[in-house]
This record gives C-alpha cells, structure tokens and sequence, in this order.
C-alpha cells in the first residue's frame, strides 16, 4: 500500500471516528435523521471546509469529494441502527476520535503549505482543521465548546501542526515526519484522557465584574 | 416578462418571506432595531452568502446587489410596524417561506454548477443555500437549529438541488427543469406542514450514555 | 511617525482592547487557558477574517500576520496575571474598545473597497469587520449577541464605514477622510454609553404568535 493510500485511509478513518462522535451527541439531543446525518456531517467535514475557505482551496474538498460525505453518512447510520453496541464502544471512539484529531491538524497544516501559506497560518489552520468541525457541533447543539472548557484537545492538535510546520519550516523534514507529528498529538492526547490531565482554569474571584 | 426577470422577481420574494421570518423570531426575542434588521438579513442572504464563498463567488451577492439588503429591510420595517398584521398572515409567511426554500435550493445548486463544481457540491450547496440563512438565525439566538430537530424542511430542500442536479448531470435539463425542481421542494413541504410528516427520530434509551 | 506607521499602531491598540475584552468573558465562563486564547484571538481578528474570505483575500491576514495573534496573545495573558487590575480599567477598556470598533470599520470598509468591491459591500464589510469578532465571541458562549440587543454599538460601526464609503464614492476622500469617519464611529459610541442611549425595542404583545 502506498503512503498515500494509506495517508487516505487514515483520513477517512478520522472522519469516520469525527462523524460518529457527532451522530452520537446528535442523537442523544433527539435530533431527527436530517439532524443526525447533519450534525455528523459537519463534525467530520466542518473543520476542513473552514480551513479550504480560507486557504483559497475552492471548492473544499469536504463538498466535493464524495468520499468524506459518504463515510460520514455511513457512521451516522451505524449510529443510528446500532446505538447502543456503539456506546459500548465508547473507549473505542475516544481512541479514533484522538487519531482522528491527530491526522486532521497535521494534514491541515500540509494543505495549507501546499497552498503557499506561511508557517503561522499553517499551524493555525492546521488547529482550525482538527477541532472545527467539533466546535460546529457544539455551536449547533447551542452550547459552550466543549474544547474551550477542558481538556488537553485542541493543544494537542496545536502540538501535532507546530511539529509538522516546524520542521518544513527549518527544512528539517522527512518523509516520515508527518506521522510522528500525528503520532505526537495522539499521544498527548490519549495520555491526556488515561492520566486526566487538564489545562489550568483561574479561580473567578470577581463573577460579577 | 423574460424568464430571467420572473426567476429574479421570485428570488426576491422568497427573499422577501426569508426576511420576514427572521425578523419576526428577532422581534419576539425583544432584540433592537439594529437586532430585528440583521437577523432579517442574515436569514434572507445568509445561506446566498456561505454558497457564494464555498463556490469562490467573491463577493457574494448578497453583499454586493442592494436588490437583497433593501428587500431585507423593507421586510423588516414591515414587521416593526405591522406586527399583529404579519402575525395574521402566518400561513402565507409559511406559504412563502416554501416558495422561497425552493427557489434558494434549486437556484444555489444551479450557481454551483455555473461555478464548474460537481454534482455533489452543488446538491449540498443547494440545500445549504436554502436552510443555511435559518441555520444562522437559529445560532445567533442561542438555540438548536429547528431544521435539526423537525418538520420536513431540509429534506425538501434535498429533494429540489437533487432534482435539478439529477437532470442537469444525466443531459435531460430542460429550460422548465428548475421549476419542475423548485415544485417538487415547495410541494413536500407544503404536503409535510398539512399531514404533519415528521422525519423518524430515535427514542434514546440510555440518555446518560 | 508616517501615517501608515499609525494606523498600524492604532489597528493593534483595537486589536488589544477586543482581546481583552473577549479574555475577561471567557474567564468570566470559567473556560480553561485555551479557551481563554481562542476567544481572545476570535475576538480580536474574526470579524477581520470573515471580512477577508469574503473580500478573496486569502489568507486571512488575521491568520498569516503574527502580529495581530501575538497582540491577542498578549492581551489574554494580561488578563489572566492580572484580572483585578484589568477589571479596574472596565472604563479604559470600553474606551479602547471603542477606538477598535472605530478603526475596523473604517479598515475594514477600506479594504473591501481595495479589493474592488461595490459601496454597498464595502460599508457591509466594515460593520462585519467591527462587529464580527464580538459576535462570534457570544456565539461560542452560547448566548444571543450582546449586539442584537441593546447600544449603540454596531450602529456607530455603521456610521463609520458609511461615511468613510461615501466619501470615497462622491470623490471628495482626503488623507484625514478615514480619520474623521474613526472618530464619528468613537464619538458615538462613546455618547451613547455616557448618555445611555439605546435603540428602541418593540414591545410584545403577543409573545405566543
């Protein structure tokens, strides 16, 4: 298997992995089954719509490549037919979900340098591609980001597009160095969860100021 | 009157009942005159607006042709002085609002294929176009998408960008095929509000999950 | 100090005084040291990005210009440390706030009109510059846009891409036109927060229709 059918298919995975996340809290909402493939839809395709809007890619890849829409459709329907088997695999979700997140930022930050952008867009897009479809999500389901609460997520992926960038950036990069970047933000992340580690919140001694 | 000219005079009514819409919701949420005007806006030209950028029609014309902004406002000053009245005509905002989902899904999937996109983008751009703007009324009044939660409105919209991407993608477009298009939307969602079809939703047995 | 110089210099004093603010509500959230970041940095560039994709001028300068992340980054750091003292400066803080909506709608407006875009266009894309990043702050927070509902606020951004378009529009624009629309936006602004003006609400008398 070449590196860049296997790059592809790690891709769809993370999409897969995305999309159930999102059809899983869509339906727990009690969405109808517009609501359902929607949301699934836009946490797997959203971030990467957002990034190619604003990298000039036209028209993202996430509305015209046939592939992203039909993964996600296909997890959502999973969800739907076999909802509780698929919270058994709850475990299971997080760990796509952290390959997912890790694939995203580093490809997002490629697609971005591909297109000519410098390295700080890059990173940020890179950013931008891995936690914006679930930053729809939670827009969309009216409540506050779950990634700007908790959690080491969206450093992680900050962690995985630094990498990636930093080493186009320095001229230092390998052929392999893609997937030690993603590698580098699953690990954090995965880490993360097992050992509950969370980015510091500040006391609010002042709620009304 | 040319067809170009009808198609333009139905744009904007269905722009025109789209403004409506908003601002009534903006009104019963005690928003400011500034409030009331911008979510009319955004409903009538919010979903044109995210089509034109998907599609790289820069800058969108909802922006650019003041036909949309002075129907917006007209829309809206209507509704500030002529509330009770409006409210009277629910059903004919109702009526309108499916004329105006039709004409948006059917003329959004038409730009995309203007645009030399394919024929999934411009299905998704279609329907984009034309729940898109009560997409974003929802959002900005901090609540979950009704499109997500019920009614057959999207799926309608689905119906009328597929319709016509079907015939323009297989060469049996005719110059009638977008109002065959846009009738088929407007006639499922008028049928749904009568019968009140719903689209399925999944009792959530374990909603700790 | 040429003129270029200075209004690069007051660009990011209002870049600094939207971070700030976007910081103290999202530690007034609770939200955690990203979270804090992100909205300081969406405050402080979103309105600016949307204007960018929607003007085609890719990429985002909010995105690839360092030092507009760098003074958000700054700014939420700030507020972090030192959150009584920032609190103290509330009054400071709606000052420079002010400064900042005036000079985005005025940059803002200009920029569409560099990129070739219509009046209409451009005075919408100077409020969106203004106001956009607010908006997307209390999208994030899952609330209805301060905006929306009460101040002189997107108004005054309103006034102040107006007047700088319509200078440029009847030719009579000079070197200190964008100055003079600057300081209408801030001085009313700043009036309606002293004299605690507000545009009219509708009242409604029929909260079911």
């Amino acid at each position: 298997m070449s590196a860049h059918a296997l790059f592809l298919l790690l891709d769809l995975v993370g999409t897969f992995a995305f999309a159930i996340s999102g059809a899983v809290a869509a339906k727990q909402r009690n969405l109808d089954l517009f609501g359902v493939l929607a949301i699934a839809f836009v946490v797997a395709c959203g971030g990467g719509i957002v990034r190619d809007v604003c990298v000039g890619a036209i028209p993202p890849a996430g509305l015209s490549n046939w592939r992203y829409l039909t993964t996600s459709v296909g997890a959502a329907l999973m969800v739907i037919v076999a909802y509780p088997q698929v919270t058994k695999l709850r475990h299971s979700v997080l760990f796509f979900d952290a390959i997912g997140l890790g694939l995203f930022a580093v490809s997002g930050a490629q697609k971005a340098l591909t297109y000519g952008h410098n390295a700080e867009a890059a990173v940020l897009l890179g950013v931008v591609t891995a936690v914006g479809g679930g930053t729809l999500r939670d827009i969309l389901l009216a409540r506050v980001p779950v990634i700007l609460q908790r959690e080491i997520y969206a450093s992680a992926a900050l962690l995985g597009s630094t990498l990636m960038v930093a080493c186009e950036h320095f001229g230092v990069a390998r052929p392999w160095t893609p997937w030690v970047a993603t590698l580098a933000c699953v690990g954090l992340r995965l880490a993360s969860l097992r050992l509950r580690w969370h980015l510091p919140r500040f006391a609010n001694r002042n709620p009304e100021a």
